[in-house]
């Protein structure tokens, strides 16, 4: 039963940010600060949860067990879809043929930042000062994470299988182009290196396209075939879902349905982050559409339940 | 940039519940109600994003995979463990031989909420309300979610190519045994059904054991071969997980390491829920041990990036 009493005491802590003004002060919780603050759901979630384990165990497997097969199949290769429009104004799927007519080597294409690295270290500074982003602090700790950052659950092992299969482990992040020592470092120290600048990693600043990935993965595709992609965020899958994020039903829609439903662990692979991102937008009213609310009726019989 | 800003908006409004008494009140943000209110970051990820469509997309893409090709093997089919121990203390895997010698039918079982369907409806009223979890509520909303609650992605494709493949689908839920009707029914609107109570069908309440499964589980393997289990909880795989959800390491540490992490992906499928569940508990101090802590250096040099 515990756990309803802090669902509870979460959900009108929330509350009571939104509506301050017109609520009473006795009724405002005990200051707890520092380390015993309640860490937000969202990381207990990611960072510290059995769950959010296992469900990274289980995509990278997905992933290694995906990328390595098709790096065997004797079919031609076909790259994956890179979320660069073609001509006809589909998927972008770039060739996998050089222009001397020989095949492109296999390559995986990774976002770092919980996606292969947890950035417990930045994530904890937040929780503990309840500061929003910072890009001066986030710098620093890209700088200087090395040994602190811990890999996501299952990455070690599945980049291993990647890269005892042949395939190049290449990573395309929005870490700044500046902190690519820093980067390798942290790689490199959780077990998920090597990284090479401008080789096997490529950073924001790379290109004149700021943070959008498309153009990364464009020179990358010039001398790889990219047979499998995986991110945390949609804009490492395509910059067009990222182009209106305030559009919520509409940027959902867009990968549950139709041609990009079909890739979804089957070459694009999606690793949870309920912490930060792209999605991080809406109201009540737009995350929940007319169609999906619901009401209770006050005085109904009463019931002990939970739910699980 | 501006998902910048709202993390910072989320983070800080976080913060100042929890220090609202030492906050001054004109810091106080202007009141927002209703459902012009932001949505909790959980509810926007699990409910609102793209990127959640796509995790929940790929894993029942897995889980169907793994489990077809498990049911077509030709060695002698083994049950995945259910999270029952066997005498030695290690995991439980019941015989798929059946007392008279035959081999038991295959089935895979499935959590109910949050795993085959989003309760859209219950978690407006509590992103609107501000309100806790409530019993009477949940109890109506599970009477009468029917054509309301829609399936997680991927999950209708999922489990009709399970039963089109001979598989029983069967569903283990902590909803109470008196909203089975209500059930059945949001789950046969949802395109998930049949669902038959005590066969393919079990509640808390069908056995004395509470909210823990264990005893379900046991009661569906004296039928069937489960080669398959998915769920949001760990206790949706065993109870073990969730005799202290206060240990959050080694709650963690548990499933990530040794002989469980070997099922993620591999029998045993996670679907990720950051908005409840017997993870929600922990302080800053928890969530973030000792060794995956840092704090920046004040005074360095300014930078300017994203991360996504």
């Amino acid at each position: 039963m515990t756990r309803f009493f802090l669902l509870a005491a979460s959900t009108i802590a929330l509350a009571g940010c939104a509506t301050v003004e017109a609520a009473p002060i006795a009724a405002a919780p005990a200051a707890v600060t520092g380390e015993d603050q309640p860490a937000p759901d969202t990381m207990r979630w990611l960072y510290g949860s059995g769950e959010a384990a296992g469900a990274s165990i289980q995509t990278w497997r997905q992933l290694a067990d995906y990328t390595i097969a098709v790096s065997r199949q004797r079919s031609a290769p076909r790259s994956v879809p890179l979320g660069l429009p073609d001509a006809a104004g589909g998927i972008g799927t770039p060739s996998c043929v050089a222009e001397d007519g020989t095949a492109k080597p296999f390559a995986a294409v990774f976002d770092v930042d919980e996606t292969v690295l947890l950035n417990t270290g930045y994530e904890y500074w937040q929780a503990l000062t309840g500061k929003g982003f910072d890009p001066d602090e986030w710098k620093q700790w890209a700088d200087e994470g090395a040994g602190i950052a811990p890999p996501v659950p299952g990455a070690v092992t599945g980049l291993r299988r990647l890269r005892e299969a042949g395939i190049t482990v290449i990573f395309n992040t929005n870490r700044n182009s500046d902190t690519a020592a820093g980067t390798v470092a942290a790689l490199e120290a959780a077990g998920a290196g090597p990284a090479v600048h401008l080789e096997t990693l490529y950073l924001r600043g790379d290109d004149d396209m700021g943070s959008r990935k498309d153009g990364r993965r464009a020179m990358i595709a010039e001398t790889y075939c990219v047979i499998a992609m995986a991110g945390d965020n949609l804009g490492d899958f395509a910059d067009v879902f990222n182009a209106d994020e305030s559009a919520i039903a509409a940027r959902r829609a867009m990968v549950a349905r139709g041609e990009y439903a079909q890739l979804w662990g089957n070459g694009w692979f999606l690793m949870p982050n309920p912490v930060y991102g792209g999605w991080q937008h809406g109201s009540v009213g737009e995350v929940f559409p007319p169609a999906t609310r619901w009401k209770p009726t006050p005085g109904a019989a009463p019931a002990i339940m939970e739910r699980q």
